[in-house]
C-alpha cells in the first residue's frame, strides 16, 4: 500500500531508510508565492538534529536540507517542492548482528510479516531517520501558518514520572535545556532520572503537548474530516506514540458536564470567546477560535543495551543486548515532529475549508 | 469539504441530519459473495438505539434499516450498499429555543463559524444520530471480519470515577447491564453514580475498550497509514471522543523500555508469540499477532438540564437551561460506534494488504 | 473496490440498480448558502427520462427526485445532500431469459469475471439508470457554477453518419427536436436514419459535444490533475463512451504547429484573448479563459433486437434476440450525463484552486 | 493544489522543472520481493531520451537514473522508491528573451494567470522533461506487469496525414527507425514530411497507440473507476494529448450496434473470447480478456522557429520566433510515456481488484 503520502490538497510524500542514500519529501499544493530558502527547512531540521546531547543517539548526522525544485527565485511557484537530506554517517556493520533478530518492541517482525523481506540496517524504513521528511515538510507548512498569523509551540510535558508544573511553566525555557521542557526545574530532575536510567540500560517515555493559537474559527469538519481526528492521524502515525488526546482528553472522561462544559461568553471587543477551554480548540470537530491543545504519549525508546530474550527469524529463542547509538527517550526530539505533523494537518484544513460557503468563493471568483 | 466519506477501497460515505427525512449510509468496496441481510444490520443498530434504560434518551425511534442497493439474492454483488433508516420520532418543537443559542460544549457556534448557517434541530448534523450509518456500515464490515475469523468485544471501561476491575470482568456480563460493562458490579456502582448527577441535572463521561483477535501480523503500514493511525482517527472522529489510546497508551509515558518491551518467543506450536502485550497489538504500525486494544475517552454529555450562561447569535449574554431528551453520558451507546469504526478500519486495511508482496499477487492472478 | 465515489472536496457517491429498490447520489462538499430545491434536481433528472419520444425506452419512469439530507429551509447547509428516485416501472421478468446469457457488448461478462456474481435485471450496476445519480448531481453543481456565472451547452454532435452543421447551428433548437440537435434539419435526416435502423432490429452510435463558457482562466493543474485529464476520465466514466476529446481533438493531430497553436491578443478591454480556439479552452492542462470544448463518442447501443451469436455462463454457444425496452441510441439521453460529468468536474477543481495563491489565502482568513 | 500525486494504492509523485536541479519521481506501494535496478529504470529513460535523432531536440543530457530508496540487495522491500534524475544540459539563457512572453500554444499564459507567477525556464514544470518521473515509474510498474505475465507494445501509429498500414504492420520494426512506427515505409515518408515542415520552420502532431495483452478479465469497475476512464485520464494527462480512444473509440460512433457488439464464443480449450475486439478489451468499465487497445492524439509541437504574434504580461502585442532546441513533434518520443501512464494504471487497478470477491480474500488470509 502507498502508506508515505499524506494530506489531500496539500500532500506530502516522504521517502527513504535509516542507511539508504538519502531521506527526503515532495510537498506539492504549496501556494505560489510563498519565500522560502534552504535555511528555512534547516532550522526545523536542526531541532530534530542527533548529536546534540547526551540524551540523543551519537551518530553525528549535519542532515543538510537541500531544495531540489518548486522553488523559483526564491519564491514558491506552486509546483511540487522536493526536498532531499543525504545519510553521511551510516555505520551499517552496527547492525549486522540484528538482521535476523526480531528485537522486542520494534517493528522488525511486523515488517517481515507484512513484506516477508526488510532492511534490517538500522530499521530501514521504520527508523526515527524517516521523520525527516515529516520535519522538512513542517518547516514549510510553519511557514504558511505563520504567514496567515497562526502559530504553533511545542515542548515536553513529562517525562517518565516528573511532570512540569504548571506554576513554573516558562515557554521561553523551552530551548534553554536539552530536554525541551518549558521548566527549568523540570528539566533537571528528568536529566538525574534519565542519567540514571542509562546505567541501568534503560530508556523512559515521555509525553509532548503542542499549543497552536490564532486558528480561525471553523476548520475541520462535522463527520469523519474532524479537525481533532485527523490531529489524532497525524500525531498517531509518529513511530513510539500509543496515545494521543485533545484539551482534557482522558481527563475529560472523568469529569461531570457541569466541570467540562466550556461557557461562551463575549470579550471586551464583543467577539465571542470561552471562559475554559476543557475542548481544547475543537467543538464537534471543528476549531472554536480558543488554542488547539494537544497530547502525545511516547514509549520509551525500544531499544536498550540490557540483556532481552526474543526469537530469530528461525524461530529460535535467543537474548540480545542491543549496542547501537541510541536515545534514552524519544520525546525531546519528537517536539519538532508533532509540531511539524500539526503544522501539515492545519495547512491542508485551512485549504479545504476555502469552499465552505458559496459567498467566499464569490468573493474567490468574483 | 466533503468529509462524509471514509476509507480508500472500502469505503463508507454517511449522510442525515437529527431532525431530517432519514439518515444512512453508501457502503462501496464490499466484496461479491457475502451473505447479507437487514437483519445484520438491525442487530448492531439495535446496540446503539435510544429509549433503553434510564440512561438513554426518551426520543423513541425504531430505527429501522432498510438495505436498498447492493444485495441481489441475499449476497452482496461487489456494487455499492446503501442503507437507510427514516426519523420517525422528531420532536422539531423541542429545540425552538436554542435555535438562535450557542450551546456550551456543542458545535452551534463552530458550526455557525464554518458555514454562516445550521440546522439547529436537535445540532443537526452534529447530532449523535450521525452514527446511525457509522453503525449500519459497520454492521457489514462486522461480518467480513467475521468470515475471516476475526472478532471484535467492545465494553464500557470506566463511567467517571468507576472503572471496571479486572479481577471481576466477564465478558459475558456486557449484555447483561444496561450500561455495557463487562462487571456487574462496576455497572451498579456506576448506576447510582450516574442517578446522583442525573438529579443534579448533571452528566458523566466515560472510557470505552474495545478488543480485536485473530488480526494476523502485518496489517497497516510504517508511515503515515500505520494501522494504529488510522485507528485513533477513526475512533477520534466520533462525536465526544476526546482521546485515544493502543494498547499502554499514555500508561507507556511512564514505564521504562524494559517495562514496556514486549519479549517475542514460540508457542507450543512454533509460532512466534509475545509474552505480554504492552503494545496492543501494533508495533510500528503493523498488527503483531496480539490482541489489538484500543480505548476511546468520551466527555460527558454538554446537554445538561442545569443552567448555563452562555452568548446567542447576536453575541448577548443569555441563561439556557436543555430540556430536551438527553443521554446522561455517551459512552454505553459508543460501544457498538467504537466497534463500527474499527471494524470499517480493519476491513479497508485488510484489503490493501492484499497487494504487500509480489506473491500473493502471483497466487490471485495466476 | 469503492468506484462510485468522484471528486476530491467535491464528492459524489453514486448508488443503485436497474431493478432495485431505488437508485441515489450523496452530494458531499456543496458549500453552505446555495438554494436548492427538489424541483431543481428534477429539471435536470426530466432532461434523461426515458419514455419521451419514440427513440428512448419505453419504460415509464417518473424517476421523482426526492432531498433527505443537506438542505434546511431551502438552502444547502454545507452537508451532505442525499438523493433519492425509487425505482417504480421495473419489469423483472422482461429479463429472466438473459440470466445466464453474456450479451455481446454488454458488461454481463466482465461483471461476472470481476465478482462471480451478478445482477442480471437490467444490466445492475451497469445500467444506464445508474447515471440518475450522477445527473441529480449535475444539477447541484451546475447550481454552483451559474452561481459564478459559469454556462453549459451540450448537445448531440452526430448520429451515425449525420453531423450538424457548423452553418445551421442554432442552440435554441437543442430542446425543440427529441435528438437534442441544435440543428432541426440534421435532427430529421437522424431520425429518418434511426427509423431505418429500428426496421433492421439495429441501432446507432453518436457524438455529443459539451461547451462550457466564463471559465476564469488558471483551473486545473500542470501535471496528473490536468483539468482535460479530469474531464476527460470524468466523460469517459459514463457508460458506452469509448472516446473523449477536447478541442481540436484527433484533429489536432492532422495539423500543424502553425495551424493548431492559437495566437494570445488584447480585445478592446485589455483582456488578454485568443484570436482562435483549437485548443478547445485548455493549455497546459489549466482553462486558458476561451470556452472550453469537450466532445464524447458513443457507441451504439449494445442492446439490439436482432438474432446474435454468444455465450452462456456454461461456455454453450447460444443465439439470442434482446427483447426488451431500449434505445436505440444512447447520445441523445446522454447529453445530460455528459453536461452533470463535466459540471461536476469543475466544480471539484474550483473548489481546489482556492489555494493555489497566498494571496488569495490570507484575504480569506484576514 | 497536490496534482503530482497520481494512482490510489499503486501510486507516485512526481517532481522537478525542466531547468531545476533535478527531477524525479516517489514510487509507493511497489510489493515486496520485485526485482529492480538502476539499468531497469535507464532501459525506459532512454526510450524518452532527446538527442538520438533529427526530430528530437539536440538537448542532450545522459538523464542517469538513481534509485535513492526502496530497494535492499537488488529487491524492492515495500517502501517508497524514490528515484532522481540530475539536470546536467540546462542552457537558461537560451529562455531569458521569454520570460515575459505568452508563448501560442504553451502554458505560459494558463500558468500565470492560476499562480501568479512562473519559472520561465523551459516552460518550468510544463515542460516534456515532468515526464522523467512518469517514465521512470512506468519502467517498475512494466516489471511488476511482467512478473503476472502482462506486456504492452507502443509505437507511433500516424504522423500528420501518414498513418500506419494494417498489412505492412510489424512490430519489430518499432525499434528499427527513430520515429517508432510499426511500419518502415510510413516512417520514412512521415521523416520526408517532417523534414519540409521543419524547413518551414513548422512542426506536426500525431498519433500513439498502445496494445495491452493478457490482461485478465473482470479489471476495472462499473462506474466511475472503469479501467478506460482511468486509462483515459492517466493518458490525456500527458503534455499536448487532446483525444484518447479506446479499441474503435470515435469511429464507433459512426458503426451501427450490429457492426460494432462484439460477439462472445469459446475457443478450442472452452474459454469464454470474443470474435472480435471493438470495444478495445474493456466492456462496461471492465476488462474482457481481449487486448486492451488504446490510442492518444498528440497535438503539433507548439514550440515553433516562425514567426507568430502574441502578447507579453503586461498586455502588449509582439512578434516571437521561438529559437531553442525544440522536437518538430512530440509522437515518438510520447510512446514510452504513454505506456507508461498505461502500465502504472493497470498495476493499480490489478493491486484494487485484489478485494473484489470475499473468496480471494478468504484465500489470502486463510
Amino acid at each position: 500500500m502507498a502508506g508515505s503520502t499524506y494530506g489531500n490538497i496539500f500532500k506530502i510524500t516522504t521517502w527513504g531508510e535509516s542507511h539508504g542514500k538519502a531521506l527526503g519529501v515532495v510537498i506539492d499544493g504549496t501556494p505560489a508565492g510563498l519565500s522560502l530558502s534552504n535555511e528555512d527547512i534547516q532550522v526545523f531540521l536542526d531541532r530534530r538534529r542527533p548529536g546534540q546531547s547526551q540524551f540523543t543517539t551519537q551518530r553525528n548526522e549535519a542532515d543538510t536540507a537541500e531544495i531540489l525544485s518548486g522553488v523559483f527565485e526564491g519564491t514558491t511557484t506552486g509546483t511540487p517542492i522536493s526536498i532531499m537530506v543525504r545519510n553521511t554517517d551510516h555505520h551499517s556493520t552496527d547492525y549486522s548482528n540484528i538482521c535476523d533478530v526480531y528485537r522486542p518492541g520494534h517493528a522488525d517482525y511486523t515488517f517481515s510479516a507484512k513484506y516477508g523481506i526488510r532492511d534490517f540496517r538500522g530499521g530501514g524504513r521504520s527508523s526515527g531517520r524517516e521523520t525527516i521528511g515529516r520535519v522538512a515538510a513542517g518547516a514549510v507548512a510553519s511557514k504558511i501558518l505563520g504567514e496567515l498569523g497562526i502559530t504553533l509551540t511545542t515542548y515536553v510535558y513529562s517525562i517518565g514520572p516528573i511532570t512540569i508544573s504548571e506554576s513554573r511553566k516558562d515557554l521561553s525555557a523551552i530551548n534553554s535545556n536539552s530536554l525541551y521542557m518549558p521548566d527549568n526545574v523540570a528539566a533537571d530532575e528528568a536529566a538525574s532520572y534519565l542519567a540514571s536510567l542509562m546505567e541501568d540500560k534503560n530508556s523512559a517515555g515521555g509525553v509532548v503537548e503542542c499549543i497552536i493559537e490564532n486558528v480561525p474559527a471553523g476548520l475541520g469538519d462535522t463527520v469523519f474530516e474532524k479537525l481533532d481526528a485527523n490531529l489524532s492521524k497525524a500525531i498517531s502515525s509518529i513511530g513510539g506514540v500509543k496515545g494521543v488526546e485533545i484539551g482534557d482528553g482522558f481527563k475529560s472522561a472523568h469529569l461531570t458536564g457541569q466541570e467540562n462544559n466550556d461557557q461562551f461568553c463575549t470579550d471586551e471587543n464583543g467577539f465571542i470567546i470561552k471562559k475554559t477551554n476543557h475542548s481544547g480548540g475543537i467543538l464537534g470537530g471543528m476549531s472554536d477560535g480558543s488554542p488547539i491543545i494537544i497530547r502525545a504519549a511516547f514509549k520509551p525508546t525500544p531499544s536498550i543495551a540490557a540483556s532481552q530474550l526474543t526469537v530469530n527469524d528461525k524461530g529460535e529463542n535467543i537474548t540480545i543486548e542491543i549496542k547501537g547509538r541510541h536515545d534514552p527517550l524519544i520525546a525531546p526530539r519528537g517536539v519538532v515532529v508533532v509540531e511539524s505533523m500539526a503544522a501539515i494537518t492545519l495547512v491542508d484544513s485551512l485549504f479545504i475549508n476555502a469552499s465552505a460557503k458559496m459567498q467566499t468563493l464569490k468573493d474567490i471568483y468574483k
